[in-house]
């Protein structure tokens, strides 16, 4: 029975995540009330927040969701065989696309992108570490097979991440989609000249 | 006589944008009115509006001004004799250095900066055009001197520059000051790797 009434549980509070996001990209983060996510659920506000203490805690777990599926993505090309630099060009590609469709344009998650740098920092670092991580580990592939160079893995990992910010952070790429600059190829191109071997 | 008052002319546009970059670093963009500066200077606003149509024409003047004084510090690294690399490195501190000073911290110059970026786009695009391309005389003559590779030039520069955004884009400085990252020289070493020649 325990296990049944978890299983009941955890479904709810997934469908309350659900309902949530499609609200934030619809109508905005702000003018999304607990009031209207328990509407769409046909409950109370009342349940909704037995599993929630607040629409905060529930704009976390949105974002927590939508930036698992990224770094889920980005440890998925990092596990799989194949050469590195196809693999590496990849990866910061995915990152970019992703971040692109969640956060930029007509819909209205980029409002929860602010707030989340407004107000729970954490949770983005949190992101951008794993993210950097994910790099680091393309990178010290690149290193085993002789395609990068890289005497401080941790710190070239950081220095890419932070080259493509452009193309990564949400708030850049909806700012700098319409001026000069390099394309996303160009771009890696210049980090993965920054991580060749000198000789 | 035409000669003498378009000096004084100067003069007054002179004061009436040196009134209004102190107003808008003590009190901010938004809540300083042309009225403001007009009291300021002991003139009527008709005599402000003589010379700047509206408040806007203001802030493009002030934010050309504190956009202009970087440009020209980066010519004038551009233009000094020395070994590439020490310049170059210098070139891109000083950018940081200045656009720090200029646009984050206690004075609400900031805000100017968000404006700018919402209405004055061209402003911005103009300077960043300027920067990129002191960067890319840089790069030119590091490649002159045998110090640096770069087959496209302007391609070079604007990989650079991006490369370098959190260290020089107002919003990101502000942002990023307190978060993991490199610091500046590690991200610089990063650069010129990327530029270094292959063999």
């Amino acid at each position: 029975m325990a296990l049944i009434s978890e299983h009941i549980e955890g479904d709810t509070r997934d469908r309350i995540l659900e309902v949530a996001e499609r609200l934030f990209r619809q109508i905005g983060y702000q003018k999304t009330t607990v009031g209207d996510i328990a509407k769409e659920l046909r409950m109370s506000p009342a349940n909704v927040y037995r599993f929630f203490e607040s629409k905060k805690a529930i704009h976390q777990s949105v974002a927590r969701s939508l930036m698992g599926e990224v770094e889920l993505e980005a440890q998925r090309i990092v596990a799989r065989p194949g050469p590195v630099l196809a693999r590496f060009r990849e990866l910061l590609t995915t990152i970019h696309r992703m971040n692109t469709e969640r956060y930029v344009g007509d819909n209205k998650l980029h409002e929860m992108v602010e707030i989340a740098m407004q107000e729970d920092w954490e949770v983005c670092v949190a992101h951008m570490e794993l993210i950097t991580t994910a790099i680091g580990q393309m990178i010290a592939q690149g290193v085993a097979s002789g395609e990068f160079e890289a005497p401080d893995l941790q710190l070239a990992s950081m220095c890419a991440c932070t080259a493509m910010m452009r193309f990564f952070h949400p708030q850049m790429i909806a700012q700098c989609a319409t001026k000069p600059g390099p394309t996303i190829d160009q771009m890696i191109d210049f980090v993965i000249a920054g991580l060749s071997p000198r000789h």
